[in-house]
């Protein structure tokens, strides 16, 4: 006998997810653990990244571009999975879009402040991140105060495969000692504001002082994400095998070699990089 | 009383040096003190760098952009003054040119083959140019047989300003010893087949066997340019402040921040970085 109450619709969002390069993907595994019930349009502008050393000008001017292409794609919400494109251009981003759009700053700031009780952090990123003061912005209008240090070595370390290498330790070790002196001696959190440091987050976990706290902007995005979509976040790991678990339908766009994307790409997604489109922004 | 003899039209070429950053800025630094008495234009691509993580046709489609704007500039000859670019698009440059077009790897493997006694030789590089294999096929050529080995930090740690640091010093130890392994373990000379390289020269002389000649590209195409022009190059010591030495004039382009071209490429130049003009390639 059929069900006489109306089928719910399925709530299956459309999620693009927007990036300089592969990096973005470390927010794209947060989210699809977290929201696994979506299909999700990937932009990786690998043709023209990194964006960390260039102007805001020209971020801005990229980022645009690929969004607008993710829209067309028929993406609903839009997340900035890229910590310098935030920083330099969420602004434009949002004036650009006719749909919600996320960053990873504001999430990161927000979870980092809920997590300090000296109300002091300090947050690592790219030079362009950190030259942007986003995270500045972002944490001192939560009364949080912010140490920032730029870490320019961390995303060819993490390319480069030495995730778990002594040359990248001994790095972890000089940045760190830096960004924890002097007045960010109290500091009890360390923000991974860069998308390519959730692959050396055991390793930061180890050099950090013991009782530092590390608040990883992917997660705290995907987790904003599903309370913009008003979806019950799953939590990665439990129900990861439950029953509620859809299946995420993934498609991936690259404005450089659709290979090295697929190449590189599955280290940072932790699952095959499929369907991979090359993808050609001429403006 | 005036010498009748017809006054000898004063050989000033105007030369264009294209790179896709401030790399190349050690080849100007070259031809500079061999061939002082000329007019430089330098054009940075800074907007769109690196290109040694790029495909081939990506790299080709922008180098021949840069190039025509230096042809419209005025430029009589054209130095490509990038490993990557000379690598993956001298062709296409050619073609695209009308005039005489000069890149960097011809003549490091020229003075690498002319330099070796056993025969082999290293060349080091950045992924795209190693994975190019133009170094290989030019030595090839020349009867030489090489072992090509990417050294991908090398880029991020001269731009960090860790030239002579304990990091670069073990990272060179680990790549020297990669390179210099196996088949190649008798090679005597050492390219540097990447325009940031001649930045660590001195730490790499100390990491290299000793017997080991290194071959500066920068060098090698500084000389080639002069021969292309029929010019007597100077000698980069004795001669500097020898009454033949004219006074080269530089105008640089760029296509990110100008500011930014000026302060890093002054510790490439090894001089100051003066007139800086941004440059929007927008096809």
């Amino acid at each position: 006998m059929p069900n006489s109450s109306r089928p719910r619709t399925p709530l299956r969002p459309k999620i693009g997810v927007f990036d300089s390069g592969v990096g973005g993907l470390t927010v794209l595994r947060a989210l699809v653990e977290r929201i696994p019930d979506a299909d999700y349009l990937y932009f990786g502008d690998t043709a023209r990244l990194p964006y960390g050393s260039k102007s805001a000008a020209t971020v801005a001017h990229y980022a645009v571009g690929a969004v607008r292409y993710l829209q067309d794609e028929g993406a609903e919400l839009l997340v900035i999975a890229c910590n310098t494109a935030t920083a330099l251009a969420l602004k434009e981003i949002k004036a650009a879009a006719g749909v919600e759009v996320i960053g990873v700053v504001e999430p990161g700031a927000a979870a980092a402040a809920a997590a300090s009780r000296t109300g002091k952090v300090v947050v690592i990123g790219t030079e362009a991140t950190m030259a942007s003061h986003a995270y500045r912005r972002a944490l001192e209008g939560l009364k949080v105060e912010v140490r920032e240090k730029a870490c320019p070595l961390f995303v060819p370390l993490v390319e480069e495969g030495w995730v778990e290498h002594a040359v990248t330790e001994q790095v972890a070790r000089i940045y760190l000692a830096e960004a924890f002196s002097d007045d960010a001696r109290d500091a009890d959190v360390l923000v991974l504001g860069c998308t390519h440091y959730p692959l050396i987050k055991p390793l930061l976990r180890r050099v950090a002082p013991e009782h530092m706290a590390i608040v990883d902007s992917a997660e705290s995005t995907a987790r904003a994400v599903a309370r913009q979509l008003q979806i019950e976040a799953l939590r990665p790991s439990a129900e990861a095998k439950s029953e509620r678990r859809g299946v995420p339908v993934l498609k991936f766009f690259a404005t450089d070699s659709a290979e090295k994307f697929r190449k590189m790409g599955t280290r940072f997604l932790g699952l095959p990089v499929e369907e991979v489109l090359h993808v050609d922004l001429k403006e």
